[in-house]
């Protein structure tokens, strides 16, 4: 059996470069590292507070690195809730007693509140420094929730989403935005008596959406059970493997990778060129312009095609 | 006393305009209106899930309208979680029994799930058609959930953050976000056992933040009690009406709105600015940098540059 090459990165440097990205130093470590990213398999964990994510995510993870020699995971929490960074995440403390100590599993939390563009820009590099340093399997987890999630779902390559029995009505109007990110449904806590239901409504969802190629399936499980693994987790384990197989199929992985790479060129084209045409104005020409928008001279629109005038 | 001067819009146009914006065709209509636009009172309300944040608006808006002639109130419920627009959000099922029929008040919910940029472009639209409609309070509502949260703060004038006794670790976790987005700290459901205890909490958290020049009241409220105003109500009112008073002193007001309109010129730059430059590509060469990307000859950061090459 051949031995895996060296990962790019030891766990230390990792660590940096991670400080780095929060801090927005890395670009040049980054355009370095690229060429040996593309390995690892980039799993999205999304659902609402109380569903169980991080207890879910922990027992997934336990499962990846016993079943299978030569896995290793690195867990990414992203708080988009918090402006505080590196501080512990409310899962954290579970998850430090179970994984402690694993050399094949390394976690990050990243708060992401107010940072410039949303979480998008730190999650996909701190993705590619994980795949980077050699990890095979990449869970970032997030708090559903607008935006986030589907940010997310984007930049992953499989998404679960979590849903737990009997979370009343808050959580039945977010299910319409499920059908559009979930890979695969997962019903955590399902051993409360109401899951059956919860696993209906979401069969009754999937029926009336049309994705023409994958059907997600509905995974219930007890990620808190007693058992190793706990129940439900080896059946989430083998549709998270089939999905990865799926997207491995007719250039599916390859085509979402472009799609991903595009929206992050185009968002980094817009800061540069703005950065490039605020270079290029006179002395105060910014400011005359707010000023006349702000006594109502001029209106936005036409502020913005001043502004381009002075593009040669 | 002189008669207000007609406003711009009928409620029948501003309907109108308001689905123009939510499909993005509503520059010109925008252009023209600008003009009379920035007499409104923008009041964001931000809270998380259950903490009666629609009982509040609705509680307030019956106040305003009873407590002074000539007040009017538009209310733009945001919702992040949802892609599907003109639904019923759930608080407007409170909201139609009390407010439906008065000429006064106008009611509209947005979903913003998924929108290019997220939701600022469409939701500060929105708040300009209210204010061409000659509006004097808007009110703009929306989850406290990371991102949402803080762009609705960022183009309010003044930013109500609600908040309800027990809820509970996730949103004491959430609690280190409030101070750079609230003006107005509301106590909701005040009548429950622990109510004091919340605002105590709040209480300290203010004391180990700095905010130079002006102190965020903490107001109890019980927005669904008995009596008219509900309790609490009047104070809150009475607090919103300070803090507009405070934004009128020493320029603050135009200094907001010059940041504003700053963050919203850059956000319509970028996208300008990109739009151009993929104007100018030749046939193809984009394709070609996404190929040598999802290949590993180049990485993000070179593929950036060489896009900008294509700038005179």
């Amino acid at each position: 059996m051949p031995t895996a090459p060296a990962p790019a990165l030891t766990r230390r440097e990792l660590a940096r470069l991670l400080s780095r990205i929060e801090n927005g130093q890395a670009a040049a470590d980054l355009a370095r590292l690229y060429a040996v990213t593309g390995q690892a398999h980039v799993i999205g964990v999304t659902g609402a507070p109380g569903t169980g994510k991080s207890s879910l995510v922990n027992a997934l993870t336990l499962y990846f690195r016993q079943s299978q020699p030569g896995i290793t995971v690195a867990i990414l929490a992203v708080d988009p809730s918090s402006p505080f960074s590196g501080g512990a995440l409310l899962g954290d403390r579970i998850r430090m007693r179970d994984l402690a100590g694993d050399g094949g599993v390394f976690i990050r939390s990243m708060a992401t509140r107010g940072m410039l563009g949303g979480l998008a820009p730190t999650t996909a590099d701190a993705i590619r420094a994980f795949d980077a340093a050699g990890f095979t399997r990449i869970i970032v987890e997030t708090v559903g929730a607008g935006q986030s999630e589907i940010d997310i779902a984007r930049m992953a390559q499989t998404t679960l989403v979590i849903e737990a029995p009997g979370m009343g009505d808050d959580v039945q109007a977010n299910k319409a935005g499920v059908l559009e990110i979930a890979d695969i449904l997962v019903v955590n806590k399902a051993d409360r008596p109401d899951a059956d239901n919860t696993v209906r409504a979401l069969q009754a969802m999937l029926e009336l959406g049309h994705r023409a190629d994958w059907l997600p399936p509905i995974v219930p499980t007890i990620a808190t059970g007693s058992g190793t693994p706990a129940p439900g987790i080896t059946e989430l384990a083998a549709r998270i493997d089939a999905h990865r197989a799926f997207l491995l199929t007719e250039g599916r992985l390859v085509q979402r990778e472009r799609a991903q790479l595009q929206a992050e060129l185009f968002a980094r084209l817009r800061d540069s060129l703005l950065a490039a045409l605020l270079d290029r104005l006179e002395p105060g020409a910014l400011d005359a312009i707010l000023t006349h928008l702000t006594t109502r001279r001029i209106d936005p629109e036409t502020a913005v095609r001043q502004l381009l005038d002075y593009l040669p």
